[in-house]
């Protein structure tokens, strides 16, 4: 029996015979079978039947099959439909378009179609730059993805990506107040995709790249960067870069060390793990060692790949020729974004004291937070039922807000910096502690505080090249 | 001054005197000035000082400039902004993108995103056709424009387009629940828009290709309509020949001739010229005409394009060999879809008794519509201001509804005839008269009659294929 989680909810409908304690038998019964009942509604009534819908929390497809059999073994129960919360859910999707006037009359009619949207078009040939006032452009964000690289699914193409995609639309529209749309594109060639973004882009502020393997990932992040005028954000990377930073700045504080100071090993050199690495030496770490599945990361690596040799240089792998294990041995902090069961206890045990460990690999961590907890200080995963849990969605929704707001042509390792500072000082000092180094991603300050940040640093970057123009 | 309309609408915001006629000097100023005022608001008041805000139609800018010089020109009256209406109902845009659950806690997140998510996903991988039940594929539309022939603009680009797109994404939700997004293409090559279309057509249910110039838009969506497995409509031909033809079944009713017996001239080869001429001859005309630029449409016309063969083919041209002057004398029905004052009076007063025109040339009509109506039985045109509007609103919203109600994987001839169908019958004989030959757009049952009738046409017809397939 795994632990039960809501995100594996069934919903049984059965009848049984209306008696004083049916509704007990079946929580009890719910509950010995490994699950958490949290909803028993009788949904019909009859002389001497009740119609029940039990709804319960199981650990997943087997436990849920063992509980909906011990209700049936129930003397005079019969089973009805068992429905899956989970896929309840999403059925139709999870996002929808709505007007934002009300349409009640051919005047209506008449102003926001023909005849008179015709001047908005003619004022817009004429201003092309008018519209982020006059059009959706201003608060609308794609959502891109080729489905190569979906959570800890993999390949599994652009339909299996899109229930994720609009997820992220939810949420960017619940948190921040943006309208983002869905592009699940039906191609994994780099150069089909990077000019399917080109063409697509006038409808939208910011490009939300999602889920694309690496090192894909990088040319097609760097192509449009350099090809469109609005900014260009690969969340698995710059999303999970932030709140990692923010994480690492705060935990810091909770051990009292510096990332001036701190020696920091990572394991993990894809999508994350570069953007990581960049993001922390932006923010001031000195001495950094990177591994991935082959070693330990280092100038003259026999075969190191090209996207990998600015890591080499701008890390200390040639002070440690080895392992993984070897590098991990008196180092602060440990940041992992690569493969699950990768550190023993041993490993965390060696650490220097007070030492921090991220181990993010999803869906399954690189230790077992439980047991790093025994040595390490602060300990942060990727998952949602331990404490610390580094999601992106702390950082994308404000940083786009500000991104937009600021009227960003582009992004900047400056502005990553600002949300990641911005987003780790919303924990206050008297909150700080080795449990909470990032807030909960429902705090009422959070996204705000992160959007702020973003457009100020934005801002500051417009000036910045506009003054070089002139100059 | 021309006669004022909504769509050119102004607020002007102006500080006077709290005197007891103020607001009577207001409108008496602005109706002499050419206005009709639609509202007056005190929107602040002083000690002896109101401000007022005083929205009114107008004729246009000329028009609109007078009004404020005739308000200012009162005693004791400041203006302040003028701002427009259209303007002001376009700002920000007019669609928004919503999730339609609420996300209140952790487990809502868990449920709809990550881990949740992740199962709908797998689910997706292993059974693709399932999106339609899981995502918003189900109900989700592209309005898929490259902003090359633009309403009565032209060539403005997909900027400029994408006010229309959004009109359109509203009107979709609006009258059938179907959530439309648009889709502006930065390519006017037909190679690239095909291929980004294909790309990006996982999210989408259906097609909806608007305002691209022919003859690339007979290319584009002949081969979309090929390699896609998803309806694809084009509604400057399709949408515009549904209601058209819906139209002249009715006038014909009105007059009461048969389309198998009546003479029709049409003046117009383009977009909807050539979709008109399909549907007119699939529901049965005979005897038609068309002409263009160069004259009558004829087997062996010097330089005749190829796209133009078919209608040579399929028309009596060859019996007309001069100017649509020298056809239309005579003609039951006129069908214009293209130049403005191509007809003088003489020529309508040429045609047979209880004549039909319809002249749908946008903005400016063949022939003014007061004037027609001298001679002819039945008139319509494309103007809201006048009766019997061809409006492609009639049509699109029912059409799609019906294509995704039935999971259409095409469009056929059929579809378009039982849409154009249901659309004529929703007006009652009771109702039909020379002025009310289509229903309005807020008509009660319209879109549902129209989608009704599509998704008859679908099912049937996709039952024929799966025939097909199994004998």
């Amino acid at each position: 029996m795994t632990s039960p989680s809501v995100s594996y909810s069934i919903t049984v409908r059965l009848e049984m015979p209306a008696q004083p304690a049916a509704v007990s038998t079946i929580t009890t019964t719910v509950e010995r079978a490994g699950g958490v009942v949290t909803a028993v509604d009788v949904s019909a009534s009859g002389v001497d039947r009740l119609q029940v819908d039990v709804t319960c929390a199981t650990g997943g497809e087997d436990d849920a099959k063992r509980i909906v059999d011990a209700l049936g073994d129930i003397a005079g129960v019969s089973i009805g439909r068992v429905s899956d919360r989970t896929f309840l859910a999403h059925l139709g999707g999870k996002i929808e378009v709505q007007p934002k006037m009300q349409i009640r009359h051919r005047d209506d009619l008449s102003l926001i179609y023909t005849p008179g949207v015709g001047r908005v078009s003619q004022q817009l040939a004429a201003h092309p730059e008018d519209a982020v006032r006059l059009t959706i452009k201003r608060n609308t964000v794609a959502v891109v993805s080729d489905g190569s690289a979906v959570l800890g699914l993999g390949n599994i193409g652009p339909t299996a990506a899109l229930p994720v995609m609009e997820g992220k639309a939810a949420l960017f529209k619940r948190f921040s107040g943006i309208d983002a749309f869905p592009i699940c594109l039906d191609t994994q060639d780099v150069d089909e995709i990077v000019r399917t973004v080109k063409i697509i882009a006038p409808v939208f502020a910011g490009i939300n790249l999602e889920d694309i393997s690496a090192p894909r990932c990088f040319e097609i992040e760097a192509r449009l960067r350099e090809e469109l005028d609005i900014p260009v954000f690969h969340d698995d990377q710059h999303g999970t870069a932030i709140v990692a930073v923010a994480a690492l700045r705060n935990a810091l504080k909770v051990v009292g060390k510096r990332i001036e100071d701190v020696r920091i090993v990572q394991s993990g050199a894809g999508a994350a793990g570069s953007a990581i690495l960049r993001l922390m030496l932006a923010a001031g770490a000195k001495h950094v060692v990177v591994s991935d599945i082959d070693g330990v990361i280092r100038p003259g690596r026999p075969g190191l790949a090209p996207s990998l040799e600015w890591m080499a240089a701008a890390t200390e792998g040639d002070e440690y020729p080895g392992t993984l294990r070897d590098a991990i041995a008196g180092a602060d902090v440990f940041i992992g974004v690569s493969a699950p069961n990768l550190l023993t206890e041993a490993d965390v045990a060696a650490m220097a004291p007070d030492s921090i460990v991220f181990a993010m690999a999803n869906p399954l961590p690189e230790i077992d937070p439980a047991i790093a907890t025994r040595h390490a200080a602060v300990v942060a995963t990727g998952r949602s039922d331990f404490a610390n849990q580094i999601n992106n969605v702390l950082a994308f929704p404000g940083v786009f807000r500000g991104l937009l707001d600021g009227r960003s042509t582009r992004i900047t390792d400056e502005m990553l910096l600002a949300a990641a500072t911005a987003l780790a000082d919303v924990v206050t000092p008297e909150e700080l502690n080795a449990t909470y180094i990032v807030p909960s991603v429902f705090h009422p300050q959070l996204h705000g505080a992160v959007a702020s940040a973003v457009q100020t640093a934005a801002e500051a970057d417009s000036e910045s090249r506009s003054s070089v123009t002139r100059s």
